[in-house]
């Protein structure tokens, strides 16, 4: 039988937050991208024995829920920890002897918009080249449509999301039926410069916003597969990991 | 000294209309991108002579100024000739024979929609593969920012549009700074697939819904370089050749 035939899930890619009006966003399964470093970030911490991550848009909201949960607060602001806050978005500073049995309350601009406009999603989890194998699997064995939604950067398509869209595509697609050529691109993309990633990404403009902090480690980190390979699952406003 | 001593302009790719907010219009050149078929269709018919092309949005609209200027009225939905109009959207319609000396009012949903939407911009011209040179050796020449803008489909990024915006970077980048992750995607994935953009293409949306038609010859037509190379510049509401 051809995959028509078979009637398999279909799967998308949205480039950024902008574009995420174009999909079928009820009945999907959404994965959130945001690869430097937010979802990198998530599941390293989750991977490290934190109990929950709770994803939050503002650093007011992350002080008021850490401070009412007795929780760690995280997340920066042009390139530094936020005022208020205690901790920075780096997955380095999520250790198995910091984070085990801890609730993080993160806040980043990028991926937790976008997981708020997913909220009709059958399910949202989240995606990045550390849990890369975890969200492949999960995504097979659930047979259901496919959204994968790339954080972008202020709306601007980045490189590092659309890449790691490309990376699940190129491992999952004998599974779903893909009619949608911005999941071609991605994957074509990716393909063709598999073995390159780290080098092409040099060019990115978040790869230069970062790097000139310094940030270079962490960006080896987030573009390297299944460093923390679990998967970040959203329920009742914290992600956790599937069982 | 280095490029950015230089103080070179800037260029930008637009992958769909639904971005095109996040680019600074004003000042800049905007590329009109619709691969399959408006643009490509355009700078054919005024490379075999017609006078002007007049875009429009609508059906009536092509109907009415079609008879207000004894024009060539040509538009299709839905892969067929719109009711009230004479010719659809093949280049082959446009013989030198047919369109010398006339007018053609010509009304297409995505192109359209992005001309109008880019009204801001210091000069708007149209691109695509039968103009290829023609495109780069002008955005060359004028030395000012450029935006590459995408057509689209319905909103969501297409894979021909993309291809030719990479197209047009990966032979004028050394004139442009690039800062703009859409753009070195755009280059990456027409570099990777340049000696092999037609059977690539055979995956894409648009081809399908085109190949229902029978309209393989087009689409090859469509997808190669420099076969009607001029370059079509939008004033007063019309497209002519740049003088």
């Amino acid at each position: 039988m051809s995959k028509e035939e078979i009637q398999l899930p279909s799967l998308e890619v949205c480039l950024s937050p902008a574009l995420l009006h174009l999909h079928e966003v009820k009945g999907s399964i959404v994965v959130i991208i945001d690869v430097l470093r937010a979802t990198s970030t998530i599941c390293t911490a989750l991977y490290n024995g934190a109990t929950r991550v709770i994803p939050v848009a503002t650093v007011p909201d992350c002080i008021r829920i850490g401070a009412e949960l007795g929780a760690i607060t995280a997340g920066e602001r042009d390139g530094r920890v936020a005022e208020g806050l205690e901790h920075g978005n780096s997955p380095f500073e999520y250790s198995r002897d910091f984070i085990q049995d801890k609730t993080l309350v993160l806040t980043t601009t990028n991926g937790t918009k976008l997981l708020h406009m997913a909220k009709d999603a059958e399910q949202i989890i989240t995606g990045s080249f550390p849990n890369l194998s975890a969200v492949c699997d999960y995504l097979i064995a659930q047979k259901r449509p496919v959204i994968l939604g790339c954080a972008a950067w202020k709306d601007k398509v980045n490189l590092e999301d659309t890449l790691f869209a490309g990376a699940v595509i190129s491992r999952i697609k004998a599974h779903f039926n893909i009619n949608d050529d911005a999941a071609l691109a991605a994957e074509m993309l990716y393909s063709s410069n598999e073995d390159k990633i780290q080098e092409i990404m040099t060019q990115a403009s978040h790869y230069k916003r970062l790097a000139k902090f310094g940030l270079q480690k962490d960006i080896q980190y987030c573009l390297t597969p299944n460093g923390a390979n679990v998967l970040p699952i959203y329920k009742n406003g914290e992600l956790v990991i599937a069982k």
